[in-house]
């Protein structure tokens, strides 16, 4: 009798909190179990990357043996620069099946999809053809509970494996913070309508010269509405958010068409 | 008989090349016949920056008075930093009338719209609610001819100003590189479908540890079609694409709540 094999998916994993954060410890937990995982991650903290890459500077990396039995790589360069040393250097000629990129300490709902270096992530694997999911979780603290989310981030990429992603599309994925209760279930939503109100701490530096913390708070243009994620995630659900990268207004071509210029 | 006195517009200019860059010298003279001009702009090169914004890092600032007659700042932050500074502390309580980002050295049509610092700076102020433009040319080299960019840039400008642009929009301006025959014209037009191939240079530091350059190639995924900003490029028109934050893709919820999970 012969044995079937059953091919593996390989599945790349990256975040924008560094190679040593808990939340892209507990992706690779989960993903270890539906698929060939290889890591490539930045080798510090990129948070508020956005869609950054290294164009005018080198990149390095470094192997790492930080996860136990898997093939793992450190990178000096962003969450962007991560997916695409992974598709045209480690991984070169194979067919990534799946991105995963978190699980983000702290939320990237709303308007943060566009500050994210997490969602930049899966948004570069979207670009490149690649299905993918960034998963974030509304509790910034480096020791946060990500127990609860775990059967259901294995939930989503099987989904994601089975069914597919619509194409050039990449999952925006958001967890309440653990809570008393348990998660309600998943809102496929869209992005809520609202940005982040800075105030500048200025302060001097020891030579008298100014310098600034950036601070603020997120501000709800709909508090009302509940077809969006932040009302999702604020109701203990998960949101799903699907994103494209075309920024096109289309709307409002026809707007500025009337410019007649 | 009473002198009828005009406000003038309130101008911020920033760009993503740095403070020193011609690009930003030209965007100042041109707004100059306009408006008020302000400059915040960061102190070194932050190509490629996409949507960073320094969240875990101190922001430092200093006078300079590299234009003449016009005050201006430079900031160790990235171009999206540049304009949250300038709102929230720089121009604080003021109302910013039109905020122009660039010129650009190098074309920011297409996929690198998410890339590029000089769009995110524009739709940073498209987030605030400011008018934004974003104008680039495309010509890298840092001595670049900027002479056939200005009438349309100080004609984009007026208009944006007199009939306002659509909400929380953000005009992406691609000029072409300045070429024997004049501009043809302008095309309001939609980002194009491509994206950018990468190689990667592997090399060897002294140390015989590797490291990588980012290159390689665009891929325009329509070669064909005319209503996208590349074509327009190509055939030596200015092309404006009305850029929005929403990242939303729309179709894709309704596939993505029949996984019914």
């Amino acid at each position: 009798m012969h044995k079937i094999e059953f091919m593996k998916p390989l599945i790349l994993i990256t975040n924008d909190d560094g190679i040593t954060s808990k939340g892209i410890s507990v992706l690779v937990e989960v993903m270890q179990k539906i698929g060939e995982v290889v890591v490539v991650a930045p080798d510090s903290p990129n948070s508020g990357m956005g869609h950054a890459i290294t164009v005018d500077a080198t990149l390095h990396i470094k192997k790492s043996n930080i996860f136990k039995g898997v093939e793992a790589y450190e990178c000096s360069g962003t969450p962007a620069d991560c997916v695409k040393l992974a598709k045209h250097h480690f991984l070169k000629g194979r067919k990534i099946d799946l991105v995963v990129s978190g699980i983000n300490h702290g939320m990237n709902a709303s308007i943060s999809v566009i500050y994210s270096g997490t969602m930049s992530a899966a948004i570069e694997a979207a670009i490149e053809d690649i299905p993918s999911i960034g998963f974030s979780l509304n509790d910034f603290k480096y020791d946060a509970d990500f127990e609860h989310t775990k059967k259901y981030i294995k939930k989503i990429a099987l989904k994601a494996l089975s069914n597919g992603i619509p194409k050039n599309t990449a999952l925006n994925v958001n967890f309440p913070a653990k809570q008393a209760e348990p998660i309600k279930g998943i809102k496929v939503c869209r992005q809520n309508n609202g940005f982040w109100l800075e105030e500048f701490d200025s302060r001097k530096d020891p030579h008298g010269r100014p310098y600034f913390w950036m601070g603020g708070g997120f501000v709800n243009r709909e508090p009302e509405n509940q077809e969006n994620d932040i009302w999702a995630i604020e109701n203990n659900y998960v949101s799903i958010v699907p994103c494209h990268y075309d920024m096109t207004h289309y709307q409002a071509i026809k707007e500025l068409k009337k410019w007649k210029i």
